[in-house]
């Protein structure tokens, strides 16, 4: 494992830098693991017979306030503002850009921010009354935060892929448990050193510490975290999460019995397992064992 | 070809209304179209030998400044706000957002913001000098355009996959009529019924007319257009664009003879695409005939 893999991405090409920190092209072989290993997680799960939604990065402001996002993790969050001028005002923005003054306070915000999480989007589709044992879904997204760092497995832009259930609590928990042996049994077999640990979402401010030790101590939310870069602690590639009915609550979701539906999710992060596969089997994925590269593109 | 294909579109499951005019979900089935699309247009342009770039959904800010979009095209742009603030601030959100207020205004500008076209990121990254002969790129990203719209050829966020060339400008125009042709060729060879037509860019307001006159009296533009929605005019799902030295001189790009850089990029709407395969041979892509299947999903 590199000392410095951030250097080694962008020497490699396999990331390139935008200046902006935490953005970054892809270069096609990076894009060719994300490929391989959007598939082989889509096989691990073809046995749930989830509908697939691929979403696109941005979602209805509405959803994106519903979710509690904005209460929780207004630090990470990204609204989107458009011009609805005239070209009076149009002018007014070209004076700012030209002297090099900030102009987005010309701007007017959209009706849409955008997506947080990939499974944002989809509770939004399902305010109402569920079949009985509930529905799960395979949901594709990317995803924005805005924390911009030089760690590469920490982007303000990524993929995430995740199964979602939302029904009764106890096909809730379950769908949890199971995607979390899953999940973890995947990436091992991918060879990497995974290990399954206990974790908190990043909840702000002083409340969300609150939360944030709630979240532990009821063990609602599981990472399977890698190493990726020398000397740092292992970074989460893949979470499993028991939201109670956090999301059934917003979305005004029932299930079969009338009861707020409950809903879990496994999300697994695209580039963060592309990168742990980078640092752990080497910067070349030709140059894979056979063993890795027939998972990943059989 | 239906009458009101964007209900057909919803009954059939390929695309999910968000609530959010030109903003869905979707489906498996969609996407398998885009993928099969996708590797297709990389196929024909293999012999470009072009490194591959997967462009993130958000670009940074100076670069879409450079790039003049906002003085073309203000009312299409998408600037990204964040929120910098304390737990007071906080607060103040909260109680806005608990009265149903606007509360963007308390979110500060971000230093991206969402990308409008896919190259834009390209050429942030190439000032400088080029070798003779210029270069060469594939490149994928997402776009995002302020135009809500219940047309489902007119996403407000949508895929563009695009072959870029920089550098002299004999090699620029060279460029976009091989790829005007090839396009036409590659999208009739798919049995969609195409025209190539001379075409301009949506520039804003009046001096926008201008512009766009311009752009079409010097054939620097052209669409592949092909029916989409029954009773409308054709829609441009490919284009064919002779940039001059716009983003040569717009991001310092010098060919290798000390000249500002010349520029010319083809570009398939993902999306549009695959809407016109589902309108031109019905909305079940199993049941395509074999001819089609085999170019998509060789």
């Amino acid at each position: 494992m590199s000392a410095d893999f951030r250097a080694d991405l962008l020497t490699s090409g396999l990331l390139v830098d935008s200046g902006v920190a935490g953005l970054y092209a892809r270069s096609g072989t990076f894009e060719k693991v994300v490929r391989g290993l959007e598939d082989l997680v889509s096989s691990a799960g073809a046995d749930q017979r989830a509908p697939v939604l691929h979403f696109p990065p941005v979602i209805p402001k509405v959803v994106l306030e519903q979710s509690g996002y904005p209460r929780s993790f207004p630090d990470l969050l990204g609204a989107v503002s458009v011009f609805e001028g005239d070209e009076e005002l149009h002018r007014e923005l070209l004076e700012l850009l030209d002297q090099g003054q900030e102009w987005a306070g010309l701007l007017s915000s959209s009706q849409v921010t955008l997506s947080s999480a990939a499974c944002h989007s989809l509770y939004g589709s399902l305010s109402g009354r569920l079949p009985a044992g509930g529905r799960r879904f395979e949901v594709f997204g990317h995803c924005f935060r805005n924390e911009p760092s030089l760690d590469p497995a920490r982007m303000q832009a990524f993929r995430m892929h995740e199964f979602v259930y939302v029904g009764e609590p106890d096909g809730a928990v379950a769908h949890r448990d199971m995607w979390l042996e899953r999940s973890a049994d995947l990436l091992s077999s991918l060879g990497l050193p995974v290990e399954t640990v206990v974790a908190n979402d990043p909840f702000f401010g002083r409340a969300g510490r609150m939360l944030a030790s709630n979240q532990r101590s009821e063990a609602l939310k599981f990472e399977v975290v890698c190493p990726i870069q020398a000397g740092e602690p292992p970074t989460a590639v893949a979470s499993s999460n028991y939201h109670v009915d956090h999301f059934g609550a917003a979305f005004a979701i029932e299930s079969a019995d009338g009861e707020v539906a409950h809903s879990a999710c496994v999300g697994f992060g695209s580039e963060r397992v592309t990168l742990a596969l980078l640092a752990t089997h080497g910067l070349e994925p030709a140059r894979w064992s056979a063993r890795v590269r027939d998972l990943l593109w059989p």
